[in-house]
């Protein structure tokens, strides 16, 4: 059997599935606001009703307490590997609203772009994956691997009920490997293959040098100001190149492999360009190319930050409190635990005699995710596009989080498979949002090739296979 | 004649000098606030029919565009100087309200205290100055001076409209010199004269990094993030031991003489109370005592800091843009404009390149403000304390700053006494505000003394004692 015939249907149809993915646009999901509900209950209906129209088994919602996951299994690939196929139909907020030129909630297309909330973050590769299952049941009858459809509703949000859907459901999840429609593409011309994203600490910490506020004109210049505190302790995370000034926290980072820095450097990349087009300043730890700052090595930002009086005009107070969001991103070897750790313990001894201050950890802390490099799911990647560009993949790693792969791999065992279509200048959480209509036909003919080749593989090679890779990562 | 018939019928009505005191603290005379606005109007009335009734001529309100001020004067005195007695009857808002102990508005007695919003702020001393205009004109049915009345109803908003105000009615304004119940004093034991009060430079300036807030995982490490920026900017402001790190600043600060260091050593003063009480840090420019950097040195203070996400929860961005408020007080020898001009010279020098600043002024400036020590007010006032207490009167400068002293001596050529009886603890601006019972009558006894005082000089000679004491000031 070929894989043609199943690409050959799903081109063939491209207008269909532009109508169907606009229609699944329309359905305004956004999870974070419950002024949204009714569109998150059409989109779950939308889905139950595709799911079971394309002859899935146990098509159900699975609920956590929050937005359930939308659900739907095929199991008559018999001997073969199983595969959880993932992707999420909840939206980020469409806000600003002013600042869309056609309204979010309306998919428009100009200029080969598809416009819409969620077009790329993820629904458009969501529809590619569900395409995909769909052409093989109806043109062959059958699919090459057993399938596990899970779309959760509450990316967006956090994903605050997938562990408990996780748990609940722990029996209906069981499989050997998932892929993922969510994490896209780096290049539109290179092929890549993501084998890891970074972890995160996130804390936020306030200091405090006086009962009150105080009169500027009664205290000032005799008594300690909080945001000067702040400004010194902020000062004190970075040296004056931008790397970061933690002995403690960097002690536990390794140094880079001669292998992910060849892979990096394989990915041709225009630094300039990546900071200039969002008018920003390259800056940061020398002797790492942008790329190496970006994926392999970690990185502290405070993501906000205040103290004393914001509003408009003048106030003139000698603040008494003052406030700090910060993320740290960090690599494998580095324990999340240890990290807030040595975060802390910087904190603490950097903030000055008499000062109070209170740090609160404002999350459990990812460790970073690593898919090995000789993974089956990255081999049978590797050969899909090789085939279909004539390229060698480059395999990179994310600079960002995605706790999903965490999750699965924690409570179930499973590795995952970034294999999303979307680009990395597609408006992601912004106004303007788009998915290129030419990503469409590209993933609609690498999925049914990767779960053709992971067909190839019997259960228990793939489990085999799996065991043998491990510690085979950048 | 003497003035012991005036204090003594002043502290035998000191009951019902009391009950019209609350009237008028329970009238809700917010400036600020529209929601305020009967409060201002009945505060009007009440001022309008007592100077009516007490025998003043050319009782009216002085309209600037904004609040108005209310106006009354008694010229039966030809030949002896003029005065105006300066008040305000706008308070502060109340809020927060929950922390009062009692109602703002309902004037309470506790431990001979007199708690309600504007007790300290200025209506205590106010009635103080109004009381006494009032006694001598029912008992002796003169005044020693010329009386002007001027109580302003937007001194808690920042006086936007006394300058027009004063250009108006120039004319009617004119006078040999002020006395301003507002400005009081330092300590309940040691009586003190104000002499001079710091200027005020204040601006805002914001910095920008990028076009827009960045994706923490996508861009961080490689990027320069906004917060990182301003707190290494603000943490340039001051060196390590908290004195201002700006040369070109304070360049222009001429040394402290000896006259203004011993008179500010006269003035006992508990340093590690001072700031223990208020729960702070004792911080800053070394060399200097705490009451000399409050009041002889410059400070400067972000009033506000910000960037970036400060709402509930995690935002794992990178601000491209932060923001913050900086007051400086300055001293005499600063010119307000010089001192701008150096603030912002070094902010624009810290800036990094690449980043954007953008700076606003928030004021016009306010220079520092001195009363010549030998000016008759002076004189009378310090001959008027030792009858009163016994010991000579230490010469002190506020390190706030009081517009209204420049406003006046810029405008109309008047020199101001602050000559009011409230004390540093009172709570002003803040919850649970009070006036220590015990200072009315101090005030009924001082107040009094200081116009016969005063009325011993012909205008004249006030005139030539006036500018005779150009130039003494410490």
């Amino acid at each position: 059997m070929s894989t043609d015939n199943i690409v050959r249907h799903l081109l063939t149809r491209n207008d269909e599935i532009i109508d169907r993915l606009c229609s699944f646009l329309r359905m305004p999901s956004v999870s974070t606001d419950s002024a949204y509900v009714q569109g998150m209950r059409d989109a779950q209906s939308f889905l139950l009703d595709w799911l079971t129209q394309m002859g899935l088994s146990n098509v159900q919602l699975l609920d956590g307490g929050g937005h359930p996951a939308v659900y739907g299994d095929w199991n008559g690939a018999p001997g073969r590997p199983t595969v959880i196929i993932y992707g999420h139909y909840d939206v980020m907020p469409p806000d600003p609203l002013e600042a869309w030129v056609s309204p979010p909630f309306e998919p428009t297309i100009r200029n080969g772009r598809l416009y819409a909330r969620g077009a790329s973050d993820v629904k458009g590769s969501t529809v590619i994956a569900l395409e995909t299952i769909a052409a093989f049941l109806k043109v062959r009858g059958c699919c090459p691997v057993n399938i596990k459809i899970f779309l959760e509703g509450e990316e967006e949000s956090g994903s605050p009920s997938l562990r408990t859907i996780v748990r609940r459901y722990g029996s209906l999840l069981r499989a050997d490997a998932m892929i993922s429609a969510d994490g896209g593409r780096v290049s539109p011309v290179v092929p890549t293959i993501n084998v890891g994203s970074r972890g995160l600490v996130e804390l936020e910490f306030s200091i405090r040098t006086a009962d009150k506020d105080l009169h500027s004109g009664r205290y000032g210049g005799a008594v300690r100001n909080a945001t000067h505190e702040m400004a010194r302790i902020i000062s004190s995370l970075h040296d004056e190149r931008g790397a970061i000034a933690i002995p403690e926290l960097m002690a536990l980072v390794p140094p880079l492999s001669n292998e992910a820095r060849a892979q990096t450097a394989k990915l041709a990349f225009d630094e300039a360009q990546f900071v200039s087009e969002v008018g920003a300043q390259a800056y940061g730890e020398p002797s790492f190319s942008v790329r190496e700052q970006l994926t392999l090595r970690p990185s502290l930002d405070v993501n906000g930050m205040w103290g004393g009086y914001i509003g408009p005009g003048a106030k003139t107070i000698v603040p008494n409190s003052a406030h700090a969001k910060l993320s740290l991103r960090i690599v494998p070897g580095q324990d999340p635990d240890r990290a807030f750790g040595a975060l802390k313990s910087h904190l603490l001894a950097a903030c000055s005699p008499g000062v109070n201050m209170a740090i609160e950890d404002l999350g459990s802390g990812s460790p970073a995710f690593s898919l090995p490099t000789r993974h089956p799911l990255v081999l049978a990647a590797q050969k899909v596009l090789l085939e279909m560009t004539g390229q060698e993949s480059v395999l990179v790693r994310l600079g960002a989080t995605v706790p999903i792969t965490a999750i699965f791999h924690d409570m179930l065992g499973v590795q995952t498979l970034m294999f999303g279509f979307n680009l990395p200048d597609e408006d992601v959480h912004a106004p303007n949002e788009f998915f290129y209509l030419a990503s469409l036909a590209q993933g609609l003919s690498a999925w049914p090739r990767l779960l053709e080749e992971l067909g190839k593989l019997d259960a228990d090679e793939f489990q085999f296979m799996t065991r043998d890779a491990e510690k085979t990562s950048i």
